[in-house]
Formats: structure tokens, sequence, C-alpha cells
């Protein structure tokens, strides 16, 4: 495995690989890497020669009162999962690179990244569209691998590459869980014993949700309120939002309909934990 | 030549070429082809196995009260012109295929926008950035050849390459002028003939001042003045801004030194024509 922090030297590395014929995969992640990006990892290595994974906190993502500073950082450990992974080259620029004094330019979606998540984290999806589309350039994979868990980022990042007609494929994997239902996330870290043994309510009440439908409730504010009081009697958790929206557009339904996802946002102590299912109606 | 109006059409012609390891030239337009033009392509063709020039009125890069209808539009004339000139593919993508309904996704440059034409044309710098950054990613080129003459979209763009490291190198070629020294653009079709006539005293201004500094002046008021005087006293033209600022950065200069871009802009009748000349002290 190589570990490149130069934006030259990984472009050199990659044009070589490309001028051999070999298709790149990319997984761009923030670091405190766990299952979940293993299994964007190993979906990458099926598919691709090349699978280069980035690491990188990218400050535009961050509100000024978020976790930026707090986030895990954690260079050696990372390096060793990913080697043990077979990750090909690990890019870790350092922000100063990928933001020099000099920098101008931002990058926005509308609509898209005003909802959910969006409404309560202004400028977010901004950040992630800007950082992955200077990745994207810098990389050029043939497939980008994301995962499900963060939905709106997915819709987001798809509506860019469509939008900006860059050339690379999106590759959605499935969330990938904690053996009692909880989404792999770096911010688990975060929880305390307590707080841990009670956050899988959130994939329980969602399952649960789904099953409501699938018995052919409609009403979205009825599904909400059910996910709602399930995670108030079951945890300490605070619910940010709870929402069923339209699953590529993001946008609210008033009916559900068509291909639903319920996406909820809640704080267990210092850790905000999101999670979402996909129901097909 | 070939003729492409489709986005995936053009993407697999040129993944041919790259197979091929040709390299690719691009020379990005908004039609009405005249001899500045042509001495892109050649530049182009001179540089690259393939050359590639678009043809895309931009309606992000035009104002409301601007001249986006009324903006020349000559396709049958444009293919034999580029026909002529051995361009090898002509790009001629329809408003609907580059911003499709469903259509979210704007990029702003800061700061460098915002002075010379950027003061009087809000927005303007943005919509040529997007456009520019949908066709590097359609177009993939090795190099992308601009113009001098538009020497604020230069910068915007240089800017924008760098900020978001999109994979291309940018080629300034010299402003292309006619025997009387007017630089050759699409809006002179707009001046009649009294105002052609006078037109060029925008460039004999600018070599004046040129010459001025060049014997010693340092104060920008007075080469500022000087320009204005010599446009006033020899034409119709209203002036909308003459500016003397860093080359780079396009931030205005209190002293002349160092790389310093001479810019202005001038209305005769419904032709709003630029021009530019670069000083190096």
């Amino acid at each position: 495995m190589q570990i490149i922090t130069d934006i030259k030297k990984i472009r050199t590395i990659i044009a070589q690989a490309k001028r051999r014929g070999q298709s790149i995969g990319f997984v761009p992640t923030m670091g405190a890497l766990h299952t979940g990006h293993a299994s964007l990892i190993q979906k990458s290595r099926r598919e691709n020669a090349v699978t280069v994974l980035s690491v990188f906190v990218n400050p535009k993502q961050f509100g000024a009162r978020e976790d930026f500073a707090a986030y895990p950082r954690e260079k050696n450990k990372d390096c060793l999962f990913a080697k043990k992974q077979k990750v090909d080259i690990i890019f870790y620029p350092s922000v100063n690179k990928i933001y020099p004094r000099s920098f101008l330019t931002s990058i926005k979606v509308d609509r898209i990244t005003k909802t959910l998540c969006g409404r309560f984290r202004p400028g977010h999806f901004d950040g992630v569209a800007l950082v992955v589309t200077k990745l994207l350039n810098i990389v050029t994979p043939d497939v980008l691998y994301l995962g499900q868990k963060d939905a709106q980022q997915c819709a987001v990042l798809k509506q860019l590459v469509r939008d900006l007609d860059i050339p690379v494929k999106i590759n959605i994997c499935p969330t990938v869980r904690e053996n009692d239902g909880l989404a792999m996330s770096s911010r688990n870290q975060y929880l305390t014993p307590k707080q841990r043994r009670e956050a899988p309510v959130l994939y329980r009440a969602l399952r649960d949700a789904r099953q409501k439908i699938q018995n052919g409730e409609r009403r979205t504010a009825r599904v909400i309120k059910h996910i709602a009081a399930l995670i108030r009697h079951n945890s300490s958790g605070r619910i940010q939002y709870i929402e069923c929206v339209n699953a590529d557009t993001l946008q609210p339904l008033q009916g559900l309909r068509g291909e639903v996802l319920i996406a909820l946002a809640v704080w267990f102590g210092k850790a905000r934990l999101i999670d979402n299912i996909i129901v097909k109606i």
C-alpha cells in the first residue's frame, strides 16, 4: 500500500495505472475507519484493479459549533486498517494542500441540500460537494463508492455528478450495522456505554415503521409519530428530525408513495447519530 | 469534422482518442467565430492530436438585461468556419442538455470575479465557471485554449482550475486584432460604421498608457485619466470602467508595480467592447 500526501504524486501514480488500462475505484472518507468503510473498500476491490482510499477531515463541511476539532484522527490506526483491507493507495492530504490561502471557489447544490440534515447543518453539503469535486478531479476514478448510511450525502453527490457532468459512476453500498442493528459510524465512539446500549432503538424504530407501511399505513404523520414514540420511550436520545421524503429529490411527501426514504437524526449526548431506511411502495 | 450534439456521444469519441494516446486540445466558444477563435484553434492543432471546439451560448453567464437573445447564432457559418480551420470535433449541445430542468448546482469564485467586468455583470463569471467546469468534465481535454482579450475570464478560469484541481493545462493566447487595432470580438457585429471607425481608439489609448508607464509614470489615477481623455476626445464611446489591477489577483493597485493589467469596458451604442493590455514594471 502506498501512502501519498502530495497531489502531484498521486496524479502521476494514477496516470500510470490508467495507461496500463487499470480501472480505479475510490472510497473517500474522513478516517476513523470501521467495518462500514471496509465494505466499501471490498466492493471497490472486487470491481477495480486499483482501489484508492482518501482520508481527509474536511473543515468546510463542519459548522462553527460542530465537532471538527474533536473528530477522531487516527492516522496510524487508519493506515494499518487500510493495509489489512488491501487498499492500494491511501491519499492523506493536509488541509493546506486542499485549501491553500489563495482558495476562492465554492459550490452550491440547491434544494436537495435544504431538507433532512441540511436544515440543521447549513453549508454542510456544499462543503461535501466541494471536497468531493476536488477529490474526484485529483483521483479521477471510474467508480465512487458511498455508504447508504449517509443517504442525503449520496443524493447530493448523485445530483452534483449529474449536474457537473463529472465522469464517474456512483455505487451506493448498503449500511453496515453492528449485531444489534446500530449503523456503523465514526461518531459511535462518542457514545457512553449507556447511550451505546440505547442507540439501536433507531434502527428498530425504522424497521417497525417500514413494517407499518408494508401493512398499509400511508399517513406520513402517523409513521413519524410512531418512530418518535419508540425512540422517546426506549432511550435518552433527543430527536433532531424524523422525515419521510422522496428518495431521489429528498422533498417531503404528503402521502407515502413511490420510493420513500425515512431518515432521522438523534442526539445521544455529544453524538449526533443518523440512520435511514428505504421503503418501496 | 464531426458535429456532435450529444454528451454521451462526444464522451465515447474522446475516450477512443485517449485510448489511442492522442492528446486533446479544447477551444470553448459562444460561436460567431472569427479570426480570434481561429488563432486558438491553430494553437491547439499545433499542440494536440485532436482539437475540440464547443459552441454554446451559455444563458447562465448573461444578466437579465444583457444580450442573450440577441447574441449572434450562426450554426452553419460556424460549422463551415470550423471545418476550414480543420477542427476535428465541434460540440454543439442544446441548452436543455447542459441545463436540464432538474439542474441544481452553482459555482462561485470569490473576489477575483468582483472587480473589472464583474462589478457590472454580477453572476457573469460564476456562469462562466459553471459552464466551463461542465465542458471540461465532458471533453476532458489536456489543454484549454483561452484568449487574452477576455483577461478576467482567463484569470477566473485559472483560479477555478487551480481551486477545483481540474486536470487541465491552460494556454492563454494573445488577443487577435483587426489591422487598425480593434480587438476581434463577436460583438463588433453590433457596431455601426461610425462606431466601428471610432472603436480602435481603445487599443490606441491602452498602448499610449503603456508607453506612459514605460516612460516612468507610476500613478494609477494619471494613467486612467489619460486613457479616459483619449477615448472621450476621439469617440462617442461611453466608458463603463478603466482599471489598473494586479494581473493575477485582479485587485486594484495603488502604485503601479509588478505585472499590471490595464483593462477597460466601453459602450459603443449596443456594443459593450472590452480590451486590455499587460505592462510588466
